[in-house]
């Protein structure tokens, strides 16, 4: 289970004054990654939350091997590591235009119901998209 | 009707490679000059939004004097320019720790009801804290 | 001089839990529309500024019409008001996938000597490319 | 070597429609942490950047436990894991206005000279300050 987003230019505003991404921002670029591939398999977050389903983030990690700059343009590859439970396991390889590896990294999320603040398993919709 | 928040300094992050604040964080700390002046007015924005209340920005301005760089401190000075009736109009001005003004800027904000999705006027209680 | 962006898609971090594009995250638009349509005419801003050139936002304006929400897609519609001589000044519109005006604003930027610290005018080949 | 960081007020625009504060915003938190504490031992980062010694994150990570609302203040916890040679290795803690533990998390920073573009041991002076 992989999927490679299309190609993403680095913003300015996402830079900081070290001249290049700040290292928060590598996190959103996962996020819209994994986003994008929930959208493709035809999966609208969007709508999963409006029916009260919540993914937040419960673990993060990464490691930086070299910067993005300004102008550069790069593409997420993310994988899916194990079919969920109670949580999802990605993990992610950032490439940019020359094909060098700009970092790698992983996140856990779980999935939380809105009504009753409390963590549930993973609906059966995503189990059988999954699988 | 004015108010100057406490001494808030600047965060690395919110820098970008021209080497000082990006310009749109200047919105974000106008943001907080506003709800700070709320929160010791005793009127909880968060509170509002839990009663369904929305008070989104519908106009915004600024201009740029001199910029914030990283470690500067800054008060921001809010007024209110207007008893609300639809909108509440806040100008404000940034000052750094040299009392040089750094930016002027204006923003208006109307009253919308999250259930109907329609503005609505500005609700008594905040009317009667603003006479 | 009118130039229009690829399809830009919203992130989720550039939500806030109003439930829709935190207003100040506008501004991040307007500029990579002004930043993509340099690249689209040859005109690296990476380039300039390794020459010392800096292009810092000295005015800018925003009316907010309707929000944009996570998983819309939009387009920013940038104009070149008026060929510069001490400042540029763009104005924009953002329109989403409905055809729908999300807002309408306006930026003025100035041009900056980085080791001079002076504003200077603007320079000849964006002159050039300009006219 | 411990340090907690003043009271810190969550702002409103560092929260996404998830409504809490996005994920990547903690390791803005853990950032001003430890420039805050550097700078209360008057280790200046923006006068240490002049000189030509970035300090770039190399590798972090962070377990969420329970998440920052809108309005909570926080204390954020630093600890110096080792005395630095080539790498400094902070954890931190983000404790809640009723003690709760928010989230836990560690960031491996490095030394890197602008000039060179290459990585370089802890300055002497650091050194000093941490023994």
């Amino acid at each position: 289970m992989k999927y490679t987003t299309k190609s993403i230019t680095v913003r300015y505003g996402e830079t900081d004054q070290m001249r290049f991404v700040h290292h928060s921002n590598y996190f959103k670029y996962f996020e819209l990654a994994r986003l994008e591939w929930l959208s493709k398999m035809n999966i609208s977050y969007a709508q999963m939350e409006k029916e009260g389903i919540l993914m937040p983030v419960v673990k993060a990690s990464i490691i930086y091997k070299t910067p993005l700059f300004f102008g550069d343009t790069f593409r997420v590859v993310v994988t899916l590591n194990r079919v969920p439970k109670a949580t999802l396991e990605f993990s992610y390889q950032i490439i940019n235009q020359n094909n060098k590896i700009i970092c790698t990294g992983n996140t856990v999320l779980a999935f939380l119901s809105q009504k009753k603040k409390l963590p549930m398993r993973c609906p059966n919709f995503l189990l059988e998209k999954f699988n």
